[in-house]
């Protein structure tokens, strides 16, 4: 094995912690491996970035990725920068220069993966990305490796850090979202402006990678569906538990007969569900394989040095000659894979959580589950409490599995009936 | 990539399983690979084993699997027979013909692991071994791969799911542990002869592999410490369960400062700890790394598509030439790997449970704590029920971190007071 030169672009946070691990004189990868990937340069716009770590004199800094870029003694670019501008220039730069790309961008690989993988192949060599998602979590590499054998059947996980603290803290101590928002925000949990992060884009973006992976299709990441967690309300998340539920910001993948289910939303868990006990910052991702059945994978999804490990984990995989050969040999990279029909949200298929908000007075059940009956909606479970106002009670019912735009259209109609005094809140479940 | 052959030596419940993945007409291998490991013969030694699947003409079967292992056209052999012999005789004869070994074969691996690791480098092939432990949990990959970034603080697991399904049942239905065992047995979870389950054998012989991957080093089998199950006592469970923990068969693995503690025994858990929740034939392993903190891996540890998905992710490994390199690469196969000392029992540092039995009468606790602080062992928590029969009453005490060397000669002290009446059961906690 010969010695390959790492040009790490983008001394953030993570970009710190893989330089860490590479520059460390006692490094684990020494322990093990009798040659290991040598940081030879390190490009950050920011020149206060330097100093974040000792870096030796052997090792060079500057502002401008290209040097890296262009360097002829660096065989890897490791992309940290984020972001679709600069950084899908940078890489698609490297790909040209003959480097192997290693990358935490899982926002440029949801929205042009295709396309860099294609680059890639065409200049033969690879693209790695194991830190995109799940950051310390080996996800990418069971799903495709692993789990090779095995036809998915489904993904399904708690892939955004920020959001499950939040849903954590208001399930836990009865906050609500904002003061729960400003308490992730206080402790760097949370960015100054949530969107990214609350609204399901983020945990989108790491959806549209593990489905590539597991389901090996092609798809347009718009056709994700995805909501936050900005809308929810406490009273939710007590109704949920009495019924015996716990709420989670989950991604879900999972292939039907012809479509593909690609879905982001506040979903309802039974307690006893694995990712019911993944508690704040954590990370789990549950796949369903045709052979393996039911497995799990569970760890910190984010910060420094987990993601750094995953990063430095597939700098190893690329300097050893594996990264590329899993490029060169897995279809799903080659531009060869299919693009597979997502199903649009009236075509999901759950089970629904519903909080009506209505008047106190006899039948008003049973106009709301007539209407149901007729969109072949039928109830597993209901809670009545008493009126906390005057006349206005929650309603909280349970389906059974129903398609989405038969409770559409039933809410729709409910919505008209007199006894209906708010808008009706609906969450998804999963068994 | 060219298509690897593979000779199957053993066709019972796992090796048919294999057979059917590599036989399928759209295996999943076909829809991800542009090629895959094709099956070329199986063997034996029951005539029988033929029938279990539909095996195309063009597959060898034959009752001497020397047949296999001489065969000029095959590249790979997979060795599911299990046990010490003719296994390492076959795997052995397999490397010297120059082709790569797939094994589940845990005993073997622990017991002679570095002699055939030895032998497989000297002739430049490969051992590959994911279905040795956890079944199609990807977890010596995790190990070896994922996690090469870190140095491994502790690898700490429910990896034999015979015992697991054994305590869940106590657990839940509050069975004994022979109706439990009998259950399984009907079950086809537990052998006629369960010995190698119920006494943590099998769970020693995995942990022996997970932590020469997991810290790089070679130790000699025999001082792994071992204790099953089979004097696990309901009542046990009971209070446990009270002062809010989980009883589970764990194989630990810690590396202190100059040993490495290696031990498999029942142990108390917080009911928060994720291991608690891993019911069933469900095993899971938790991994602590330098870099990525808390991680863990869950899914079926056995059965035969399980463990089938992880020979098979093995098969490709071999085939695409991952596994060779990959083999080359590390210094745990290379037969350098250090010699690490093993921690014995009386070396152990942990929290203990401890349940006396004593007269029912003033200033018992006293005599007992006075002992214990004697030899720096101080209590966490206490449980005093009434008697159930007149005179004798459990006590039962947490202890605070304390050394096993200390806890035994406490314990020999105490035994000899006049007020207890029983032998003294003590289990180890892990926080």
């Amino acid at each position: 094995m010969k010695a390959l030169h790492v040009g790490l672009v983008g001394m953030g946070t993570v970009g710190a912690g893989v330089a860490k691990i590479l520059l460390e004189k006692n490094s684990p990868l020494l322990e093990k491996l009798d040659c290991i990937p040598v940081l030879k340069g390190i490009a950050d716009s920011n020149p206060e970035a330097k100093n974040k770590i000792n870096i030796p004199s052997n090792v060079l800094f500057t502002a401008d990725a290209r040097e890296l870029v262009n360097h002829p003694d660096i065989q890897i670019i490791v992309e940290l920068i984020g972001g679709l501008h600069p950084a899908k220039e940078i890489i698609t730069l490297a790909l040209e220069n003959g480097k192997d790309v290693v990358t935490a961008n899982k926002m440029l690989l949801a929205l042009h993966g295709s396309e860099l993988f294609q680059k890639a192949r065409q200049h033969g060599k690879s693209i790695s990305f194991e830190a995109s998602v799940g950051g310390g979590i080996p996800v990418i590499a069971a799903l495709r490796d692993g789990f090779i054998a095995n036809r998915i059947e489904s993904i399904c996980g708690i892939v955004n850090g920020t959001t499950n603290y939040i849903l954590t803290k208001m399930t836990k101590e009865q906050v609500t979202y904002s003061d729960a928002l400003a308490e992730a925000q206080k402790l760097g949990y949370a960015e100054k402006d949530p969107t990214m992060d609350v609204e399901g884009i983020d945990a989108s973006h790491k959806l549209a990678i593990l489905a590539r992976i597991g389901f090996g299709v092609d798809f347009d990441y718009n056709s994700i569906y995805h909501e936050g967690i900005s809308t929810v309300d406490l009273s939710d998340i007590w109704y949920a538990r009495e019924l015996g539920y716990t709420l989670k910001l989950l991604a879900i993948a999972k292939k039907g007969e012809n479509t593909i289910e690609l879905r982001v939303h506040p979903t309802l868990l039974p307690h006893e569900h694995p990712l019911s006990s993944v508690h704040g910052v954590f990370n789990a991702v549950c796949i369903t394989g045709s052979a393996v059945g039911d497995a799990m994978l569970y760890g910190r999804g984010a910060g420094q040095m987990p993601t750094a490990s995953a990063v430095v984990a597939d700098l190893v995989d690329v300097a050893l000659g594996r990264a590329g050969i899993t490029f060169a040999a897995m279809k799903t990279f080659s531009g060869c894979s299919e693009r597979f029909p997502i199903a649009n949200a009236l075509q999901f298929k759950t089970c629904y959580y519903l909080r009506f908000s209505v008047v106190d007075k006899p039948g008003v059940l049973a106009k709301i589950t007539g209407i149901l009956g007729k969109y072949e909606i039928s109830i597993a479970s209901v809670i009545q409490h008493k009126a906390r106002e005057a006349g206005n009670v929650p309603l909280v019912m349970m389906t059974h599995l129903a398609e989405e735009g038969n409770l559409q259209k039933a809410l729709v109609e409910i919505q008209q009936l007199d006894v209906i005094k708010d808008h009706t809140k609906f969450l998804r479940v999963e068994e």
